[in-house]
């Protein structure tokens, strides 16, 4: 019987996140504050953020941070995530490549945002915060935060993007059930809530938006941080663990990826599996090609522009160096609710511009396409952000079968889509379509970034 | 750091289900036939399910049946599942106890249903059947045969409860997702719906109707087998990988239940955990105390008769030796929907009969409490059929809290709950009420089945 999952024994699981950092040729620019115009340290970022995380953004020089015990035992609730050889997608595809998915989708909150949210909340709740904020896209976010909040016991309140929020109404029933408070952005809580709908009362929402009001009750809550889940570089750092043990499962199946595949939408999934195995192409001599997946409703990576800009709709974080579509960039409503952000994290960027990864940019309907293809061969009905990494992953394969090459393709399936059946019925209805962005509305958002 | 997941590895997965048959003081009693009232066999069965499957329902001989290799390597696709042990549970409950629960929500369909689906749908191929038929109520069984008849290139028709697909609309999208046509029941579509609908036009379906839908459908259909998630003995057989590996996972944990629940519904994921550990009290002298929890609105165990009765609402079905409350017993609206069946499988009925298992009623809110609970200290949201068992695993804890033993209590979580988040938002919402039947209500119904 071939063997098609590779689990680690709880002894066998990394015990230190992976700090790309270290390793970069070219670091990542520094965040600058709007005004000023100086570089940003610990002590500015951390009355917004746990101090911990704060240390970890700017730390160039460890490659390796421990994890800390208590969060190594938070994951080995769920930890290692297995590694599958997907042959039955193989076989639909009549590809030579041999194609493994790391299944992030195990998990109690069904998506890796997890690995991220217990280590920001440990460190939270170390430093005496009693209350936690965050933004929130489909939920797969918000729904790992209000867990790990409740796990660390933290108050939890998170601002959901209008328009996920309807379209998936059972994550915010999920973010509830955890005991977090939910409100639709952008909405009539916050300062920047009200500016943003009287200038569009029908604004859909965006991660713009939403980080705006959460940042904003974070500076305006007494002992309460905000958190985020993606973008920062110490996000992706904590999502290392993903491609730090798909690195051990690969070595069990005995291979190692010719391409490595995530989607897109701030980086830290992506981030996460390719991180441990760029690390060989910077120091081990290994040629591995890194692949991003991003909506073509929202391609930074590929028509994007480098730029420092706005994390946010309101302009209230700091100016980060990023590919970006402009800080009010309004993506389409397709239905990979976490991939409608306007830029990239600060180290994808970089690592963008000196050519070490590449991105590419799927249509809607090429990403439901392959999302249903992989259902129905591998048995998993995937998130539909996790179905762009899918897309690419059988274009790359379909090139295998055109040359004859056997390449090992790795893609990480960040989240299961149970939540997202709505979008699934739209689909097998026929009423799903492409949403791609025209250049004129790039360039007209690029217009107010600042110079 | 405390071991809390127990996962085999591939090569330690159990090759053969158990058999309890061959086991039992007291033999199930055959089912029969309703006019001549003789025992049914093997060829009699035949014409509605897969043949082998037959062979397995009355097989009385053997203690161990192989699992032929094509299902064990789509087991091998999600087993094993992990025992976890319940370290937060427990300590929120203050408890002496310790808690084990069997994950069965871990695996791309999220419940139990899809061990016995993968099996037969492999028979139904073997044997050259084309077409499958099948019932189901909240659509955890629905979603498994759709997925295990897609896998082994089967068409499959699924009547769903039409109130369960109304309250949970995203699990008809899943089977549409894998390509299975799926009926609301009772429908217009077959002589035994349109009976019913005449008879009472806002009937809102029940296990008996869509039993009685797909039976009609299969035996008027070429080339088609109807298939079944629960009840019968074969069903039961297949579910036995579960407690096969959770022996094998409590030995990993030094430990041996004292007590072993699940929740009921017909009984496949009771059965399917509890008799391989049965097994050892019937020849090893184990005293294991055995739990099936229902709800108090569908209480066959608790207050039903052991009769013989049909299977489903119409009479479609052999006649079977069973606990019932009537077949044409219309249990309330509760989310449990796996739960609203008015019968007992033929070897529960038995071995409840004889003493050697109990059932307890769980009232609807105390099942969400429990899943509420248990969401909020395991990370995981419960199926409110899963809810059951909590609820009655939480009330041997508090026991043991109170006599200061330290048991040993095994549950098994038989599904997730990411489909049922209507009804913890109704929880949420303070608008979910108790549905206890009446004492003159199982006797009306008791009153229609056969002499």
């Amino acid at each position: 019987m071939k063997q098609k999952r590779f689990i680690l024994q709880e002894n066998e699981l990394p015990t230190a996140w992976y700090n790309i950092q270290a390793d970069m040729p070219n670091k990542p620019l520094p965040p600058i504050h709007p005004a000023t115009r100086q570089p940003l340290g610990v002590d500015d970022l951390a009355h917004i953020f746990p101090r911990e995380c704060c240390v970890q953004e700017l730390d160039t020089e460890h490659d390796f941070i421990p994890i800390p015990g208590e969060v190594l035992e938070k994951y080995s609730f769920y930890r290692s995530t297995p590694l599958v050889r997907a042959y039955a997608l193989e076989e639909a595809l009549q590809t030579p490549a041999h194609i493994y998915f790391k299944n992030e989708s195990v998990n109690p909150l069904g998506s890796h945002k997890i690995n991220s949210a217990l280590a920001q909340c440990y460190y939270a709740k170390q430093e005496g915060t009693t209350n936690v904020t965050t933004e929130t896209g489909a939920g797969q976010w918000g729904a790992a935060l209000a867990y790990a909040a409740r796990v660390f016991g933290l108050e939890a309140a998170v601002y959901q993007v209008k328009i996920s929020m309807q379209q998936k109404p059972y994550r915010s029933s999920i973010m509830r059930t955890f005991g977090a408070a939910v409100t639709g952005s952008p909405s009539m809580s916050t300062r920047a809530g009200k500016d943003i709908i009287t200038r569009d009362p029908h604004h859909p929402g965006s991660l713009g938006t939403a980080i705006s009001e959460a940042v904003e009750l974070a500076t305006t809550t007494p002992n309460c941080k905000y958190t985020l889940g993606s973008v920062l570089n110490h996000v992706g750092l904590h999502q290392t663990i993903i491609g730090l043990e798909a690195e051990k499962q690969m070595a069990m199946a005995g291979e190692y990826p010719d391409v490595v595949i995530a989607c897109f939408g701030g980086g830290s999934n992506f981030g996460g599996l390719a991180f441990p195995f760029m690390r060989h192409n910077l120091k081990d001599g290994k040629h591995t090609e890194f692949i991003a997946a991003e909506p073509d409703s929202c391609p930074k990576l590929t028509r994007g522009q480098f730029r420092y800009d706005f994390g946010d709709e309101a302009g209230y974080t700091p100016l980060l160096p990023m590919f970006t579509l402009g800080h009010t960039f309004k993506p389409a409503n397709i239905h990979a609710g976490g991939l409608r952000y306007h830029g990239a994290g600060m180290i994808i960027s970089q690592l963008l511009k000196d050519g070490l990864m590449r991105g590419v940019d799927i249509p809607q309907l090429e990403s439901f396409d392959a999302g249903m293809l992989f259902a129905r061969t591998e048995g998993i009905i995937p998130a539909p952000e996790s179905s762009h990494a899918i897309a690419a992953t059988i274009r790359e394969a379909e090139k295998c079968k055109q040359t004859g090459e056997q390449k090992v393709i790795l893609f990480n399936l960040s989240g299961h889509g149970l939540i997202d059946m709505s979008a699934y019925d739209q689909y097998l209805n026929g009423d799903l379509v492409n949403h791609r962005v025209s250049d004129d509305d790039i360039l007209q958002t690029l217009g107010r970034v600042p110079e």
